[in-house]
Parts: structure tokens; sequence; C-alpha cells
């Protein structure tokens, strides 16, 4: 950056660390590409360099085909230097390994009768994840403090908690947040019910005022309006009214989105439990839960109307992106504009003076949450402002929440620990204090030990 | 309250406490009749039961001279209970006391040598001043939460972070927040040096975003921005500038606001010292100083460029805000419609669920401060949004600022013990531990003695 | 009290809430027999007040075989006012409910497959055990706060944490500490490896010097040593040679004690996994853990060396010491005098001004262990000297541990919130959250409602 | 170390730092004499190794004259590698710089009014001289970190606070204590009441429990006991015979004593203002408060009856010093075993597991005194025992003494910071805050440069 004439910052450098992701990035050129008071240039560095190369070719294509979409330029680069050095932003999205370690993450505990709906925040799988991702951001935090310690830095990378952790840990004064949008979908499931319930029409998203405590993936609103209108009776009505069958899925149901699928039944029965409603999916929900509620066996998943998502689904889906990329690189395909729902791009631009507005994120605990320890990362609402993002109080983890919540916090404390440290002891600690894990100690150590094995390709230095 | 149809509530019951005011009510009154979308009934409490009567009349008239400024009636009752009952807001400004006990406040210490510039929220005066009103205050939040302990309460009372204080010693879950637009000319100067120095144009005073912390009239910019330009480079250059012969008057000086006169240099001198913005007038920043930096004696202030306000002149003035008043019942006078430059009626909007910004306003410290003790009254920004007022993190107390702010939250919970346990004793340990008493021991008690003597006709508790 | 001559204290006034105790009474009453600097008198109160005459009669009978046992006076009185008025100290050891009762505790999940060690502490034996108990307490300390708000109280009741909680729940400034004796046997595993692997002799339980952290019956040992010798590495060794087999039972395993049998085995399984040496037994310990570590099921407990105590015994065992006391009432057995291990007299004395000791207490965190809550009940060395007990510093949690007694102090919150509330909904909460409980949320709902049926006698409040 | 054969520990390594010292270095050396259990070499090490080596003859020569005295060998070394390497203890008692330099601190300020009667710990002379003798620590903390980290550290060096905090500032997890006597005669002074109110004789100062709470010197006693007797009853009636003339010195005034002289009027003042027993000497005291109560000028000091002690006088002293330093090197004197007062003997006896009891000392505040900053170095009652050094909990410092407790505390880490970052600007922002600074700010910076200038041989590091 980055001057501004009142109303527009240009020359903005961009350091995109993932660069080649095959998911993602897509969604956030497309942002780009439609913020016209922004302009400059994002660096696209990958270890697969191949990926941030044909990124970049697609990225300066978007121009081609759509008016006033030329403010940003794309460059895939070779190294950290190239992408940080000086940069304004920065983000991060990566796939810490392949598919097969997350084969192992997800799948690997199912001979014993343990099964995962997504593997890839908290659970055994989360854990393993865990111990292969907090080492990348171990680096990518030290890069970030050598190249460009000022910028902003968004990271999309799962476990959320723990890799944006990870870039605290080794440069506390980092300007980082996580994104994750899984609490817009609640304020969309209460915005629907208020259409069905009330008849109002035209109502957006971002108007549910809500407040949001809680750790990524496992967040609660403690409280939603709508103007002047308490949205918690209508919900427990409608959760009353839909807690057997689920909410009705009105859309239709394709090979693409069937191990997505949830009818919000996990969702509604701890709003009937515990009287706060969970803001994540319901396959992410189970996951903090202990075992024997949501995720005891197949037969209980089925029940409570959720998907567990394979990982043959996410390799057999990976060939399809691909494919679409080449189309995309060819021209045989166009690059689509589209609704991404994320808000990465809105939040820098108030980062840089032209926005103002207040919305979830993932930040360190600086007192948000006052009964969660400093410095867990936490995600609540946040102000977004010319120059900073602070977060807005949330107040207390209510009580009837707090012991799973802690549990949380307090087995990524000990994961992140374990990868610093590199100790797999410590691992071990956390992988049989873990809700999901309900094997006894001999079993544990068992499944452990072969997660490690098949994972070891990325485990180097812990073996050193 | 409180019926929406989505854009508009209304039935709102509004209770003012001390709704005889002269001065302030006239403002509410103004913003009120402007605010189209809500609607209901203010009640006008007021030991001077005359006195609210007659803003009952003066409020009832708004409408015969500005259109759709129909949307208030304002009645005055006799008793809190109708005041209060059922109430969704309530609005606290009195005046403790006379301008007699505030004579005895301010200008009492000037035998001893003690010049004060106001008087009303800090040193030698406003111990004083707290000691007679904190008990109202008692009073006023025992009346809350027996009449309407849900109602958001706006408090515009001096000393404002004592005031506060008091109402949440006797009923902690009071939804109460302090008003105070000192920080706004804060805004409004630099907005002046951007025009200066930039040329720029059509700035608004919220557009300049900043970070606010510390007490009330001893708050502090730690952050500046307009859009990206970060404004503190601005600011000293400024400073260095005019530090000499501070910022020019460009207004008239008048009887009327030429006790209120000041020129920013204590402003300016704060900054180039300290590194940090103070953000209230002159006047009042001078009081938390020791006293041999800008209150030394006439000499110093007058060098200092500001006015110490006398009581003489509040008491004549008062003369004419009566004979105003009495125009204004004739109707010899026109309620005049007006930019009052306060926020109390947007911020109920929001809270009410029409509006959703970020402003600065006094609230117990849930750890938007972490430096400063929880509980402790403190200024920062906040979220005004549907159904709750929630501070945004503002951070620590810089460490050059700590121990001018520390010892004022100190002496202030002592002073707060000491008007709950009605304890003289503890109340001189705070009037002899104030940086502007700088008298010996034996001339502290004397002083204190007499000010105690001359306001005693309001200090009968202390005495039982 | 209490007049002193240097050395001696006299007039002391003890309140015995539960003075009908037919267990822990005696223990006490030898001990005060025993302490030849202090005199007094003791007041027994009791629901049961033919139980509190009972032990009126013993203890005034002691001072016929012992010399210079006459120091104390035992008195059964009518009502909390007699007991507790003037008091210079109070004791409360009660048994909440009876046997019934707690046969539903232990034993109403066995038909789920859940089995028990204690189940008066924790899991789903704790919690319908404390919310029974829990109301009593609330009494308790009222009364504690109208009669004798300055006395020192102690409570020897599980469960420990929760009751002492309650107390300070109604009575914050209440000088109450929690009293227990299970660490103590930790120091004599210490002490005895000292003598059999350095050959050491004559060292006394409390010459191993130790820091203790943690909740009431699942509290850890995180350093240890004798003189300068850290016993730590001599520990380690020692778990590695016995952790197959467990610690050799050298005494004769009888109808009394088998039912309390334990050799170790999770104590030293626990080391060897965390680090930190658990100090309590082993059938606490493992109630503490996920249920799949050691209460997996009976072959688990069988195979970890531990015993399950049974209701059945506690009954048969209950018609053994009313017939003991029978004998001692008619004068046919004579009242034992014998080394109590229990420290409760001697910490007395030292808050009387006659000793000045460290050692291992319950007691409300207030910063001892600074990453648990204030205000939860944690146990940790304490100093007692002349009038005040106060905690010494302990550090944190470590890291290993913390997901586990995080959960249970959370979970102890929200037992207290609900018997405060008289709340069974959170309650239940509590019951499916707890480590102990794998059951599907339908099984759990049933165990639930068949458990507060079956102890509804001690909960009527709850179904006001 | 360290072979202990139960009782004893032996081969113990002390490194000394300061080990030059003319005046406590014999105190020490005279402890370690009779500190029978306890053996093996103390290495001084000092800038000046003539002083090192006078030291190391006088200490090799105690063995001569005293039986059982020869358990230490002294031995002077040149460098921090000999001294610390593989040292079990460090002791520091430094003078840092030169009395010129103390000269500057006590001494320029009087030409403004301004008279001092210490002059090393707070004040305008603490902060000089801390700005000189922090880096000298920052320097101690990196040694003992490479050479020791895991040795125990004594400070006797004012001011005690600030040296102790840059030990733990550039090395967090040393295990360092700051000891000091003053509150011994706090005690001394209770013991004598004691005996001549009740008439009792033959007390122990350490039998006097007290609650010790606050900063070094400016500590205060919250609760005194001997036995069950509350002391301060006893202690207010005597202030309020002896206030006014003060207590009646018994001992005769000499030209050594004469400048250390007080007769606690200071001290009862305090008392009978705050209700809480100040526990430093008055000089010390006096330093701590408002310039205006005890140091507003000569006549002031005189009237509270303390002595100011100059540096001429200390120069003077020094010449005696090293006169009888001579003469115990030559042989013409023999060293006298006497009664220290110290206990930092003691203290590492029960670090090295051979004692174990409870006593004041400086220790980072991690909750023993919860109302001030984490970190910060407090003193407070500590439980020396094997292995560890652990604060007992203190309570929150009184509301009636936490304004200037907290200036202090907020001014020592201006100063902290101010030395670390070698920024004079941030130190002068300290000198203006300080309460014996009523200069207004041009005269305040005319005397900071003065004395800069005045002392700027030992402050290089801040003109690089």
């Amino acid at each position: 950056m980055t001057l501004v004439d009142n109303e527009n910052v240009k020359d903005i450098k961009i350091g995109f660390i993932g660069g080649g992701s095959r998911y993602w990035a897509q969604d956030f050129m497309c942002d780009l590409a439609k913020a016209n008071n922004i302009s400059g240039k994002v660096y696209l560095y990958d270890i697969d360099k191949h990926a941030a190369k044909c990124n970049e070719t697609i990225g300066n294509g978007i121009r081609n085909h759509y008016e006033n979409a030329d403010n940003f330029d794309y460059i895939a680069v070779d190294t950290y230097e190239e992408a940080l050095s000086g940069a304004d932003a920065v983000v991060i999205s990566i796939l810490p390994g392949t598919f097969d370690e997350m084969e192992v993450d997800v799948h690997a505990a199912e001979e014993y009768g343990i099964v995962q709906s997504v593997g890839d925040t908290t659970g055994i799988g989360g854990i393993i994840r865990a111990l292969r991702t907090l080492p990348m951001f171990f680096e990518f935090g030290e890069q970030i403090k050598k190249y460009c310690p000022d910028a902003f830095v968004i990271n999309y990378t799962n476990p959320m908690a723990l890799c944006t952790g990870a870039l605290y840990k080794v440069f506390p004064e980092i300007k980082c947040f996580g994104c994750c949008h899984e609490v817009f979908s609640s304020q969309s499931l209460l915005k629907k019910i208020l259409e069905e319930k009330l008849g109002l029409t035209d109502i957006k998203r971002e108007d549910i005022k809500i407040n949001v405590i809680g750790v990524n993936h496992f967040t609660w609103i403690t409280e939603a309006y709508y103007h002047n209108i308490d949205l918690f009776p209508l919900y427990r009505e409608y959760c009353l009214e839909h807690i057997e069958k689920g909410v009705p899925i009105t859309y239709e149901i394709t090979e693409l989105n069937k191990h997505f699928v949830h009818n919000e039944k996990v969702k509604m029965d701890l709003f009937l439990r515990f009287g706060f409603m969970a803001a994540a999916g319901d396959r992410h929900l189970a996951e903090f839960c202990p075992r024997s509620w949501y995720l005891k066996d197949k037969e209980t998943v089925e029940n409570y109307g959720f998907a567990l998502t394979p990982v043959s689904w996410r390799k057999s889906h990976l060939v399809e992106r691909l494919e679409k990329r080449d189309r995309l690189l060819s021209g045989e395909e166009i690059f689509e504009m589209k609704e991404t729902g994320e808000e990465g791009v809105r939040q820098l631009s108030a980062l840089f003076g032209l926005d103002d507005f207040v919305t979830n994120v993932n930040l360190p605990n600086m007192g948000q949450i006052p009964n969660l320890p400093l410095g867990a990362i936490v995600e609540t609402n946040a102000r977004f402002s010319a120059g900073s993002v602070r977060p807005v109080f949330a107040g207390n983890i209510p009580k009837e929440l707090k012991a799973l919540i802690d549990k949380t916090v307090d087995i990524q404390e000990l994961i992140m620990e374990a990868a610093y440290e590199r100790d797999l002891d410590k691992a071990f600690i956390a992988f049989i204090s873990e809700e999901q894990n309900t094997l006894d100690l001999k079993q544990s150590r068992e499944l452990f030990d072969k997660m490690i094995e098949g994972t070891k390709e990325y485990l180097k230095d812990y073996f050193k």
C-alpha cells in the first residue's frame, strides 16, 4: 500500500500461502475482483508451484470476462521472501499433507468402532492432523515475522484454532485472525424461521444480530435478535416442532453434497438440552460432544440425520476439481462470478480503512471470554475498522457448556505444546483425553501408533 | 415497548430522573423529536416537581412548531414508581445539591493556594461532590432494581465514573452506561488538522476512527485513523507547530463561553510528553495530573491557556437559563431544534434494534482494559446493537500513563467505599491522596473539615 | 475463647454439626483429649439427637480412663443456636441421607454396565449425592453466618469440594476449610520407597515435602523431596518395577478392609503416563478418569487391582459400629486412644496461635492455582498460623492434567448452580457431561430419572 | 551439591556477585560459619578484584578463631564463569557505581528544595540509581541463565524490587528472591510493646506472626498475632500514647547511627491514619508518601523525628570500614561472630531440605496479592522448604493503601521498561510522576538533565 484518495486504496500487496489452492483460492479471487475500491498484486506461494501457476493464469484471466475486474494481478512465486516481503496482507489456506494422510485421520479408527464425521478439527483425526500441520504454521509464523511483521494475516486452514494459535505461538505480535463461515448458516436458519413464522421478507443474514462465543466449529450463540425481536423463543418453538424429523431438506441431494448433508437435529437437540444455539454444522458439533451422544455408531449418526464425509469422496471430487481447473485454463470454461458467502475481502477493506463492521472471527482470547484462558484462540464477534480488528466482549461461557468447551481448549493447548516440542508422548495424552476416544488404554496406544505410522511422511520432525 | 413493524419501535417508556434539568433535558427532547422511528412516553421525575412540570410543558410543545415531532409525550410524575415501573429506558441527569455546595467544592481550597478548573470529577472538589452524590445514586440503583430491572439506563451526571459505578454497586445486573461527549472534541480537532494539512473536505467526526481508553475526563486515544491514514504523525507535527501559542481560537469569546475556553495546550503538551492523545478538554485533563504541572497557580494556568470556571458564573448563567425557560413556557421563544452533538438517543435506538454502531461510552471494566481492575468504570469504545451494549477490546493502559490512571481509579474505589459506608475517615484518606492536594497533613485536615461543614446540608447520612 | 497464658488456650467453644457421627466423631474426640494446651466445650448437634447423646456420653467418659483427658466437655444440644452461638470453631461431618440413598448413588447404574468404586465424590453417584447434600450445607452456612460468623469451620463431609463450596456460596466471608487425609497415604508410600530403596529409617510422613495441587480426591503431587533428595526419579523407578503386579499388600485382608483394598496400580499408571503423582487412593482416582481407562467393567477393575466398595458392606459394617457404640456406652468396651492420622485438632491449635505449620487442605482458589477459576474449592498446601489459614502458591495445573481437572471443576460448578437453584434440568446436563457416564442420551435420561426417584425422600425441595 | 546424610548437605557451591562487598559480605560469612549442617565453597566475583581477594582472606581466616567454622572455603575469581558454573546458589550484593553517583542521587535535588532521607529505592534518587543499576542486573541475569540456571539466587541490592525484577525480566525461570530485614524491626517493635504492656518476657521476634503485604521498603502488616492475642488494638493504644513524642530512643546516639535514627512517628502516624502497620523504617516510608506529608522540608522531617542520611557520612564511614578491613587482614583485629539478624543462610538451608519455615521475602507476584499486577516484585510471606520457595497468599492491598502502592509499582514498571530499552524519555516520565517530585515541568527537566549528567559515567549505554 497504499495511497488513498479518500475512498480507494491501491498498490496493496497480498501474499498467499497455499496459493495453489484448488478450492478456496477461486472464491477469494472472485471477491477481490468484485471489490472496486482496492487494487494491487497477489503473490501466490505454494509447495506445488505448478498449482500456483495455474491460479496465476486463472486469476489474471478474470478481467477478460468481467468489467472492472482488473484490479488485482496474480504472480506465482518461488519463495516466502517474494510472497511476503512488504506484504500488507497475508492469506493462508493450505492442505496439510495429502488426502492419503486425511484418510488415516478419518478412517483408521473405524476398525475400533469409532466413526468420525469430519475429522479435521477435533477428535482423533483432528489431533493427528494437528500434529503434522502445526510445524508448518510455526514456519509460516517465522516467515511472516521476518518479512512482513505488520501485515494483517487471515488464516483459513483447519484445525482453525490450533493453526491460528501456532502463528501467535512463534510470533505473538502477529496481526492474525481466523475466518470461518460456519456461524453464518445459523443466522440463515434463524432468518428462515423468521420468514416462516412471522411472514417477514427481505431479511439479510447480517441483520440477524447475534452474540457469538466459543471455539471454532464449537461456537455458540447466546443471544439473537432481529431488530427488537428476541429470536430464542421463536427458535425454541421451531426446535420442538422439528426435533423429530429434522429441518426438511429443500435442496436436491447430489453426489456433490450428499456427504455434507445434515438436517440440524444435532443443533436443535443441543438447544433443547442446553438453552443455547450451537452455531456450526451438525457434522462438526457432534465431534465435540461425548461420543455416546451423536457418534456412538453409524445407526446413531443416521438417527440424528447427518452424514459422515468419507475421504474417498474428497479424492474423487478432487479429480473433478482438477478437470474443472484444466477447463478454466484452456478457456473451455469461464470463471464464474458468484456470491461466495465469504467475508475475508470485506474484512481486509475495513482494516485498510474503507469499511467498519462487526462480524465473528477467531482471535486470541484477550478477555472477550473472561472464563477461558487468556491466549486461547476463541471465536467471538470483533470489530473490523481502520488499522485494527478488536474483539467485542462476549461474556462468560455459560456454566452448562463450560465442561465441554474447556476440555476442547485444554486439549488444544496440550497438542500445541506437543507439536511445539515435537513430543509424541504428550500428544498421546491428548489422544486418550479426547471425548471421541472411548477405547481402553491398550487399544488407544495401538490406534495411536498406527495413525502416527500411517502419516509419518509428514511427521519427520518428531523422530529426529 | 414495544411492537416492531420491522423498522419502528413504538410504545417506549422512558423514565427521566432529574427530569427538571434546565440544561441537558432540552437537548434530549430535541434528539427524541428528531428520531422518527421510535415513539412513546417520557416520565419526568425530579425532587423539584415544578421544574419537571416546566419540562413537561416545553417537551409537549415541540410538536406545535415542528413536523413529525409528536412522537414522544412528556409527563411529570411524583414518584419513582410512576417514572420507572415498566420503563424500557431510564435517563439520569441531576445536579447534586445546589451551586452553593459546588462553590465549596471548587473555591474553598483557594485560600490554600489551590485552584481548580472544573472541580466536579476529580481533585478536591470532585471528592466532596462525590460524597453527596453517591448516596443519591445508591438510591436510584435500588429504585431501578425494584421497578425496571431490565431497562437500559443512561447516566449523564458527574462524577461520571463514580455515579455509574454507584448504580452497579447496589445493582450489579443493571444495564447502565455513562455518556459523555468530551471525546468527540478530540475527533473534531483531528478532523480540523486533516482539513488544514491535507486539504480534505467533508469529513465527518465519526469517520475519525479511534481507540479510546481510560476513565471519564481522563480518556486517551491510542490509535487514530482516517481511512488508512495514521493520524498520529500528523498530530505530532501539528502539536510541534502549535505548542507555543496553542490552537488559535477562531470563535468569538463571549461572557457565555469565556470560562470554558482552552487552546489545547495541555492536550498537546501531554501528547508530546507521553505519545498518546488525551481526549478530554484541557480544563478536565489538568485536574488529573500532578498539581505542579498545569494547576500550580493562576499564572501556570494562564500560560497553559485554559480557563478556570468559577461557580459565580454558573450562578449568573442559571438566571439566564431560567429566563429562557420562562420565555419558552410563555411562548415568547420557540424551542430550537439543533445539532446537539449528543448520542444518547441514537444509542437507545440501537439497543432497541434499529441501529448498530460503535462509539465510546462508560461501562464497568469486563476486560476491555486488561490492566485496570475488573468492575472499575472505564471509558472505551463499545458496540451498541439489538439488546446489548458490549465493550470493544481496548487493550492495556500504556505503561507511561499507568501511574496517573491507576491513582485515579484507586481513589475512586476508595471514595465509593467511603460513600457506601458513610465513612468520612476513609474519605479523608482519599482527600490526602489526591494529586491536586499538596497541602501538609494538618492543613489537609483543616480544609477537609471546612468543606464537609460547608456542604453538610447534603451529607446528613454521614453524621447519623 | 479464650484466655491465653502464652502457651494455652482455654474456654474454647466448638460446635459439631453431625455430632451424632458414628465414625469420625470418635477420632476427633480422641485427638482433642490428647491436645493438652487447649480446653473447652464441644456442642453436639445432630438431626439424630439420640446419636448425639451417645457421643456426649462417650466423650465425657474418656476422662475416666486416661489422665489429663478431661480438657473437653461434650454436650448434646437441640438447636443450631445452642451449638453455634459464640462458637470459636465448628466441625461438620454428616451422612447426607441414609445408606439406602447411597445404594442408589453407587449401584443403580450397574444395570447399565457402569460400576463405581466409591460413588460419593464424582461420577454419577457423586452428582446425585451432591444434589441432596448441598441444600443441607446452604442451611449450615446460613446458620454459621447467623450465630458464629467469625468461627473457624472444618468440613469433613463428601463431596468435599462441593460441600465446602456450598458454605462459601451462601456466606462468602466464612473461615472454612475442608480436611481430607487421602494425600497422607501418598507421603507414606514415598516414605516406604525411601526406606526400601535407600535404607533410610525413622522418616516421618510430614518430612516428605510435597507440592499439592488439584481438587479433593483428584489431587496431585508435582514435586516431592526428602531433605534434598528429589523423590520423583526414585518413584519412577519404583513404578516401573511394580506396575505389573502392583505394590505388594503386606497387611491381612479382612472383611473390614477388603472393599477398600488397592495396590496402587492406578496411581502408578497415572504417574508413568502423566509424569505427576496422583495423591488419592486408586478407588477415588479411577472415578475422575475416562470410564474406559480403569472402570470400563469389573474385569478392568480387577486387572488394576482395586476394590469396588459396595454399600451392602457399609450397611453391615454399620451394624457392627452400633454394637461397638453400645459396648462403649455400657462400659463393656473402653474408648481407645490411638493415632488417628487426622490433623483437624492440630489445625485448630495453630489457628488459636499455638502452632504454625503447612499442610494440605481444601480452600477456595484465591490464586494458589492460577489456571483454575477463582473461587473453585481446590486442594493445595496452606499455612496454619495464629488467626488465619492461608494457601501456599501451588502453581498451574500442568497442561497434561488440565482437561480432566477442568472438567471436574466445571461439572462441580454446574452442580452447585443446579442445587442452588433446585434445577434438575441443569443437574441432568452435569449428569450427561460426566466421564463415567458413557450412556447415550436416552439411557442417560432413564437412569437419571430412576436415581432421582430412588432418592427423592431427600430431594423434596427440587419438586416444590 | 550435594550429598546428604539425612541431616547435612555438603559440597555446596555458592557464587557471590559483588563478592568484594565491604558491608554485607562479612555478615553472610558469619552466618555461613555458624551453619553446621552445610559446607562447601564460596566463589567471590567482583569488578574490584582486590576487594574480593580481601574477602577471600578474611573468610578463610574465620576458622582460625572459631571452632567448626571451617565449613566454607572462599575463592576470589576473575570471571562470571568461574563464579557461577554449576553453582547451587548465587548471592548478589553490589554497590552500583560509587558514592559520588549516590551523592547525585540523594543531594542534587536539594537545590530545588527537595530533601531525601535515603534516596536508594524510590523517589528522584531511586530512579536515577535504578537507571544505572538495572543494566548490570540484566547482565547478571544473562550470566546466571548461562552458567547456573537451576541455582537459587538471593538478591540483597537496592532498589530491591527493581533489581530482582530485572533478573526475572531477562530470565523468567530464574529461582531468585530478594531479602530485606526491614520488616523484622516492626516485629521487634511489637515484641517490645507486648513486653511493656503485658509484662510478657522471652518473646522471640519470629513468634510475632504477621501477614506481610506490599513492595519492598513500603511493606505493610495487615494482621499481627502473638499466640491468640491480636496485636493491633495494643499497637493502636501504643501509637496514641507515643504519637506526640515518638518512641523513646533507648540507645546512645553516635556518629555511626545518628543519620539512621528515627522514632517511629511516621510509622505510627501511618497506622493511625490508615489502620495498617507500615513495616519499614520511617526514612524509607516517608519517601513513598506525597512529599507534603513527611518530606516537605527539613523542618517537617525534624518534626517527624527521623534523620536524613547524607552521602558524606557514607563516604567517611567507608574510610573506617576500609581501615577495619585492613586490621582484619593484618590480624590486628579478629573477625567477630555476631547475631546478624539476616535470614539468607537459613533460607538456603531450607531450600537444600534442612529446614522448613515461613518468612517475608521479595518475589514476583504470582497471585499472592491479587490486586497487584502479576509479575510485579512484591513482598509477602513465603514458605521456604526443600526445593522451592513459594509465596503464601497475602490478600488484596487494602483500598486505603492502593493508590500509593499502585503508583509505586507502576513507576517501577515504567523504569524497568526505560532501562531495558535504554530510553531516557521514558525515564523522564517516571521522574515527573514521582510523589517526591513536586517541581513544575520545566524545573523537572532541568534537574533530570543535571542528574543524568552527574551520573553519566555509569549510563553510557543510554547514549549509544
